[in-house]
């Protein structure tokens, strides 16, 4: 059993890490372990409806301002609601991104607007998943694997390859400034093989 | 005319401003001003999106602090999409509560919480109307008003009366602390009673 009771899963669009975290949790309980497996934006009732507004709609429909407000907003509700109570009961928690995802779209695409997403995080959220997997993958394959789902929810996905390169950019950057909780996993190579990878960091 | 191009209406559910923000755009629009009529939570279509989430539903559908940052999250959209466009343009803005409602609301009510929403208007706002109406009433007249209206969009209202006294001496302090914009007017008297105190505020 691992000591990380707070997981996250980072990476572009379309880097497989949603199938990585189900997967993952999915073999913990089969291993006895109690596991929330959780998303953001979202993971409580009020995140998801925040959600709805974050993820459809045009790709000009809110500033990166207005942007980092609402990611935060639903960060604050998806951590009251979900995350603290299960890891107060003991439980895993396993949550498909998290502040990370927004230091990298809202952050380093905007460098300007780095200063306020860490400031807004220290003042609002004040913590961190114990470890993080950042699954790392070509952005070309994962944006055809990304417009493969047709979920609805791509207006990221919408504002093109150069914007997915940036963020891969800004993803490893990260893993460099976080070295203590991130860890790099190759993601282009199949679900199977990065699966190996991701058992044995999250269990080691 | 007034110099007065960003004017706010403050005070608790039920106090009229309402009623005296619409008078008062009507009046300055057949005098001649262009005006802009806004409203917050709300005022652009991203904003009355997050409105939706915060009107209606239970008391404890969120946090104080979540709530903090959705305010914020709309009021940055409004500034951004109606006041700031308008302003530019050289209309009169005419808005119906903005930050200092945030204040009272969010700080006044949770005084631990007072910090965060000066840290978070500061680093995403950063701007204050040129003056501040505060229509003062007694918050037993003002709940029965309120009440009448049944739009639906209560969540407030249903905290109560205690809820609405301490809101009531929260707009006074407010007054007290920004002597230069705000001014306090009676409004246990009639709406045209206290429309003349508005115009002669809003146009000296």
């Amino acid at each position: 059993m691992t000591d990380a009771k707070f997981l996250s899963f980072e990476g572009i669009d379309g880097c497989g890490k949603s199938t990585q975290a189900k997967r993952l949790a999915a073999h913990l309980t089969t291993a006895g372990q109690e596991v929330v497996l959780t998303r953001e934006p979202g993971g409580s009732p009020g995140a998801e409806a925040i959600r709805q507004l974050l993820l459809t709609g045009a790709t000009d429909k809110w500033s990166a301002e207005t942007e980092l407000l609402l990611f935060t907003a639903a960060r604050r509700d998806h951590l009251e609601r979900t995350i603290t109570p299960a890891l107060s009961a003991g439980k895993m928690v396993i949550c498909d991104r998290f502040a990370d995802s927004t230091r990298v779209y809202q952050g380093a695409t905007r460098g300007d607007l780095r200063g306020k997403v860490d400031q807004l995080h220290s003042a609002m959220i004040g913590r961190e998943p114990d470890l993080t997997l950042i699954i790392d993958v070509d952005p070309e394959i994962a944006l055809t694997r990304g417009l493969a789902r047709n979920s609805g929810e791509d207006r990221f996905e919408d504002f093109g390859l150069p914007f997915q390169q940036h963020l891969r950019a800004g993803f490893l950057a990260l893993a460099a400034q976080y070295p203590q909780r991130c860890r790099i996993i190759d993601g282009n190579r199949s679900p199977e093989a990065i699966f190996t990878d991701v058992l044995a960091l999250a269990t080691s």
